[in-house]
């Protein structure tokens, strides 16, 4: 099965968990059978495995999220990077003309193309490789799967079935509606429309050219920027006669709100926290290192992270998004290809982050005009390359570097390391990187 | 006025604002006319200073409170300092010797005793300029000042008056009630026992000499910790027959839980904190640089501190202490007498601490067996002594020290430091201090 996950823009309504470079579907919160924590993309990912252990996954997404992507998936993992976001059906263009031009797969091969993070159970992904087959079976130009509404839902658009047959052809696809007709359509049998669809290769490709007017993957991704946003429900989906869906009656949980993915966690806390008189239905998702107490809540989650602290009624969490909008904030945390840092303190004129590289990863070699910076290590060993000159590193040893010199390190081992900037105007753009010559 | 200030233990009950070594008395946390923060101690002493720019001010307290004493009320202040913790009766009893043989107050000057942290407004204070009044004339050997109740309360001792007069003798003492029998005494015209108290010096020194034998302060202070814990109601007040009460109707409340201490706040956030969307008698106290966001709640309170994050049922939080208790955690911000320091990030050997040193003011000068450390001044001008060596420092200066190594840092302007610690065993304890030879 070619299977392309299409994984969306910054998570502020699970904010503070989720900023500007850390989106939810890579938060760390779902608890696997050796204890330890998995994010939606590792979950899914290795759902997908189990469904099919051939499957190949290609991530269309943005360039920001290229690092957390293989820092938590490998380097198997294909990515189709979007230059820019352009909604979901240049996206989905971009994915196929990918698979074709850089992975090449034949343009008669059946391609599933579904969100990075619902909340699902193996029957889902098996689900998929039957979509997958019906797609290839050809008997419609596109092959939907259809979820059997659980409540009368106003957040998810409707498709009306011809039949109630497992596969039927489609008689209507309608706009998200308000509780009472969301009601009325599901007495008709209609199923929520998940953004979940099957088609061979070339179909989609031919419906981008029709479109966007591209020759390949180099000439769209170059003009990606000029494309119309538009969705592929929009362009493609309800213009399309030749349609079959087909049903699925598994558990399916849309992870977009703190409400929703509380639901889905094992334990009611994550990270340091206690839970004392009087909680109940309370959720605490703690990724500092000092505990968390509450006392006498009720349908209440509380998270806490470097970003800043949310404690919100449960079903008041779907309301966040605006607020956090305000906040306007500084990214505190954030994964990297080659590991991940934190801002520990900000000061006029500096900043003091921990810097955690993954053994055999660097940083890219580098230079600032306006700050220098302090490097303590406090764990591990590796090597620095200062302005040309390498030399071995572990714990204790102390590199100073002034504005415009270039640097990097090197991790050997896993290698911890305060970094304390200073200068007039930190700021994450002040950056020239440089090839190293090795 | 003479004034004996009683400042107790540490303030698990307003965790984690307050710590071991900080309690809640030093958080800084009532908003003054200019705008500006000043804690509890702060404002009493404000308060007094108003009441009778005379007065003589001493604090009783352990030598943990010191630093933060003289760090929120200068050199001025008068400190008896406990050796160790032993009840009401010994600390008023130091203090009192502590007046004569230290400061010379002749036994015959009237004397005021009372918690350090009630929450009252100026009339309080004007009330025992009169209290004292009252004890120098001499008419009873002890005058206790009484509070009116404003509700049968279970938290405090009761004095029941022999008549309903401004001054009163006292016909009994009665112990903490159940609510019930509060209201009957109160229908007495009971009044609550503030632990208030004014007499004559000699009075205070001829009882404990009769209780703990001693000759001088410095007797009594080296001999201090062999001595029985006993307040002084028990020791005192209740054996006395030459007693009167003066009667208190104005505000007093107690500031020991944080639904007190939250009655007490002019605004409901202290910090960086958005109240949300349904927030109702919500209270954020935030002590960090992130922000805090409150969606939904009632009746909560929020405080975030280096030390931990609390939300709480307004009402439930008077339970907290033992959870708290439980916690057993490294103390993560303290404020000395030349500063204060937080932890900004702890390893398995490493420790990094953000020091600020107020201009003027130097640590003690040190050495550690077990670490090394590395300094980077991150901002403000002073010098470093080290094995002997002064040098001048300013922001971007590293200074690395080995483990045995003397030195300290003193700030001509103020200095703010990045503290490196790195060794298997960091410890508070592992710290040797010398006199400097300057």
């Amino acid at each position: 099965m070619h299977i392309v996950l299409l994984s969306g823009g910054s998570g502020k309504r699970l904010w503070p968990l989720s900023n500007d470079i850390r989106s939810k579907q890579f938060i760390k919160i779902f608890k696997k059978e050796n204890g330890e924590y998995e994010s939606m993309v590792q979950r899914v990912y290795r759902q997908i495995r189990r469904a099919d252990p051939e499957a190949s996954v290609t991530i269309a997404t943005s360039k920001t999220q290229v690092s957390a992507i293989h820092n938590q998936l490998g380097e198997d993992v294909g990515i189709s990077v979007e230059p820019c976001r352009r909604d979901t059906f240049p996206a989905i263009v971009l994915a196929c003309a990918w698979l074709r031009d850089v992975k090449g797969v034949p343009e008669d091969e059946a391609v599933v193309v579904c969100p990075v993070d619902p909340y699902v159970e193996d029957d889902y992904f098996r689900a998929l490789v039957e979509l997958q087959k019906a797609a290839q079976r050809g008997n419609a130009n596109l092959s939907l799967m259809g979820i059997e509404p659980s409540y009368p839902s106003e957040k998810y658009g409707y498709i009306i079935p011809a039949d109630k047959g497992q596969i039927s052809s489609v008689k209507a696809f309608k706009e998200k509606p308000d509780a009472k007709t969301a009601g009325e359509y599901i007495a008709q049998g209609a199923l929520w429309n998940g953004g979940i669809f099957a088609f061979r290769l070339g179909y989609v490709l031919e419906k981008g050219r029709e479109r966007m007017n591209f020759t390949d993957y180099d000439d769209l991704y170059s003009r990606y920027g000029s494309m119309e946003k538009i969705s592929f429900d929009y362009a493609v989906a309800e213009q399309e006669p030749s349609l079959q869906v087909m049903r699925f009656g598994g558990q399916w949980k849309d992870m977009g709100t703190w409400n929703t993915l509380t639901e889905a966690m094992e334990e009611p806390c994550i990270g340091d926290a206690v839970l004392g008189e009087g909680c109940e239905n309370v959720h605490v998702v703690n990724e500092l290192d000092v505990p968390v107490l509450c006392m006498g809540l009720k349908d209440v989650v509380v998270s806490v992270s470097s970003e800043g602290v949310l404690v919100s009624d449960k079903e008041k969490s779907s309301y966040i998004k605006p607020y956090v909008d305000r906040l306007d904030q500084q990214v505190m945390f954030a994964d990297k290809s080659w590991g991940s840092f934190r801002v520990l303190d900000i000061e006029d004129e500096s900043m003091t982050i921990k810097i955690i590289l993954n053994p055999g990863h660097r940083m890219n070699y580098h230079s600032h005009d306006r700050r220098d910076e302090v490097w303590t290590v406090i764990s591990g060993q590796g090597r620095t390359i200062v302005d040309g000159m390498e030399q071995p590193v572990r714990a204790g040893d102390v590199i100073t570097m002034q504005a415009g010199c270039r640097h990097t390190i090197i991790a050997d081992t896993e290698l911890k390391v305060i970094e304390v900037q200073l200068g007039k105007e930190i700021s994450v753009h002040d950056k020239h990187k440089y090839e190293l010559e090795q």
